[in-house]
């Protein structure tokens, strides 16, 4: 499993390669690595195995298959699998009923042909960067299993970088599908605010919440995420938006956009790997312009009360009645939130639209900002704090310092990673303009066309 | 000054009438009448004479005026006049410099030939729903002096029923439009939430704020707000909104809409003659389909945190440093507001959707809603409890039973005042699906035709 999932899918089409062939060989590679990387929380080998049978009946009685046909995929499980409850890395969820139905995009990449192959990892009710869960364990990293995947879509980085699924699905309300993207080593998108349903998703929180793939190519990426779009009947967030597909475009690369650096709040704080690599991705595409986001920081201290707030008034009732059954770590976070004064979010959501007034004014002038994804690569499993510009920080909350203050005013970015040969992965955000995941994918397609992007196989075993 | 404006305002066009006449008819009108009514805070006598003759001076030019040429227009003090602080009904706000040109809404209606005469008092931060005001005293009903006006937009209600301005613009949060215009019986026009520009005008709540026109007759009250439409440079609420004139569409009437009777939550809870109205004005227009917002009253206890949280909010370095200035009927509100947690006014904005949509849904199956405006026609000034369905309730926030649950979605409002000959006044709310400001005014002109509408010319010193 090497190749991308659009190899592999146009080799099931083709007739070379069945789809059973793709999941037993997939089975076997997360039943090999999944013990070393606790990647995965359900594996759903008998469903896996049916769909794929049934696929390979199609195929051989000539019926035409999805673009994705028999390409395994995993999604975070807060993500409804029907026959499952839908966890959302908690230990509390565990007691619901089992879902009765696929999340909504799930769906989608099951009409096109995919096979789930399961439930994924998460940091617990998705308030986390780390990657590590009391109930579940830590996910691990497969470029080096001593460090964290990032979270808190930590399944999905470690499943897709080491070929356990070549695409999954996760979410990103402060930068959770972006973190472990950098970290992994692999492509993630997250779209604009609104873009794609979260029907048959369990909420973070709901102003800041997108789901969004994850991928080892490009062209996968676009791929699947063109198939994700389109209206969801009652979804507030989402109704009515158009699908505007992406994949037939990549190939204008960054042809005649104005792509330009992030710099001030994001050309400082990160460890030297951070900024070397928007430096190299601003090279290889001969990018010398830089501008600032004098909004950022103020823009990233609304979104963590907000994020704050709203989650924890999500989670009021279990706070009251279940708090010993949280993960420690969010716990004490969801309680903060929860004493937070009403004129603190008031004041957090202005700031919020300020931000959003600015950069929106930005993007007058640009097309394209490249900005650091993470302040540094994978931190060790069980890491506590790091030091940023000669301060200790907080691990947890820190790895979103330069994806946090981007998607709270909603725009699409593609996390694209810049791993230099021999050294840990570490990525860039591409960041467009609202609406603009085009943008953000044709310049991530360029990046890879020019050698610099690359979403290496990984295997913690050979290594 | 016994006729409506845009009859003035032709006599005036027409050479028939100066418009220097006008204003001194209305500044004669306001020295008599205003130290009984505390309608004016500020009567801008010189302003309003200059403009007046520099007006008459291009008629005889035989230049082309405005249609509101010569009409006296007055503003509730929370929106900028140049030279005079905004005071808002506070004593605070009197410190404040004075603003240095007009709001925009007052801008374009000079443009239109209206001369301002004044500000208007108001219930202090427009927190109120009586036009008492500690600082400038209480605001009195032309009606029946002994009786409030309503508010917050008490000055505007006074003032143009007393013909001490034909025209008046004041705002509407939770109802203060709405609110004045029933208890003094004249047309009100809270309009869909974001329609008009509110630049140039003193804040309470951003996300349920509306300023909107009073007037005498249907016809004023389309005039008067087809020009303040347009899009204003920079306004979040109202950028790019478009103009859609409403004045000559106004004889169809309710031709061919759907209009029927709010009932539940809006057929109980008042005394007989809030009812009463709403029936005969379905009588008029031969309705009789009811129809339930089974979401009204949680609609409405959203609003009123979310108020809280938010007015709160913006007033908390004033309530920390300036509590002992604030009118004390206010400053309790306020208070609770600081302390409320934010998971309240989280879950207040998700029932505030959720209400949004259920009305959304309602507004395929109707065009028009017919309810009460207020729960009873205007107590005593000083009254400050009432009984309501057999539980007394304070006046002060409960005169917004009917309008709170609407305003809270940005529905548009005309208020028709539907008194009976000898009885206080009391009006009814004519509400549209957003931007259907002209279903609102159709409706309204209907019932003003079938002569069961009426805003009668009011003079406490002639009863």
């Amino acid at each position: 499993m090497a190749g991308d999932a659009t190899g592999i899918a146009e080799a099931v089409r083709a007739g070379t390669l069945s789809a059973s062939a793709v999941t037993e060989t997939v089975l076997d590679r997360i039943a090999r690595l999944n013990p070393l990387l606790n990647a995965f929380t359900d594996v759903t080998a008998d469903r896996a195995r049916a769909d794929a049978a049934a696929l390979d009946t199609r195929l051989a009685a000539g019926e035409t298959v999805g673009p994705l046909a028999g390409i395994p995929v995993a999604v975070k499980n807060l993500l409804d699998v029907r026959g499952l409850p839908t966890r959302a890395g908690s230990k509390i969820n565990r007691e619901r009923p089992p879902a009765t139905s696929d999340a909504v995009l799930l769906q989608r990449l099951s009409r096109a042909g995919a096979i789930l192959v399961g439930g994924l990892n998460m940091g617990e009710y998705a308030y986390d960067f780390t990657g590590e869960n009391a109930h579940d364990g830590a996910c691990r990293n497969p470029h080096d299993p001593a460090r964290m995947t990032g979270g808190s879509s930590s399944g999905c980085g470690a499943a897709t970088a080491a070929g356990l699924a070549p695409l999954s699905l996760g979410s990103d309300t402060n930068g959770s599908i972006r973190v472990p993207s950098s970290l992994c080593g692999i492509f993630g998108l997250k779209p604009t605010y609104g873009r794609l349903t979260r029907h048959g998703s369990f909420p973070f929180c709901d102003s800041l919440d997108h789901l969004g793939p994850f991928a080892r190519s490009v062209r996968d990426l676009a791929l699947v995420y063109d198939l994700l779009q389109g209206p969801a009947e009652g979804d507030h967030a989402c109704a009515g938006r158009a699908v505007e597909p992406t994949l037939a475009g990549l190939s204008a690369g960054a042809d005649g956009l104005r792509v330009a650096v992030a710099g001030g709040y994001f050309a400082r704080g990160g460890l030297p790997e951070a900024h070397d690599a928007v430096t190299r991705a601003a090279a290889a595409l001969g990018v010398d312009r830089v501008v600032d986001l004098p909004s950022a920081a103020l823009g990233r201290a609304a979104a963590y009360i907000i994020t704050n707030a709203e989650s924890s008034a999500f989670h009021l009732e279990r706070l009251r009645t279940r708090a010993d059954d949280f993960d420690p770590d969010t716990r004490d976070r969801f309680l903060a939130g929860a004493l937070l004064p009403a004129s603190w979010y008031v004041q957090a959501q202005r700031v919020r639209r300020w931000h959003h007034e600015q950069v929106l004014a930005l993007f007058q002038e640009v097309d394209v900002l490249l900005a650091p994804a993470t302040p540094c690569s994978a931190p060790l499993v069980g890491q506590k704090t790091m030091v940023l510009d000669g301060v200790e920080l907080p691990v947890r909350p820190h790895m979103g310092l330069f994806t946090q203050p981007i998607s709270c005013i909603g725009l699409p970015v593609c996390a694209v990673p810049m791993a230099l040969p021999g050294a840990m992965p570490i990525g860039v955000q591409v960041i467009a303009a609202p609406w603009r995941e085009d943008h953000c994918l044709r310049v991530a397609a360029e990046l890879e066309r020019r050698g610099v992007a690359r979403a290496p196989l990984a295997d913690p075993t050979l290594s």
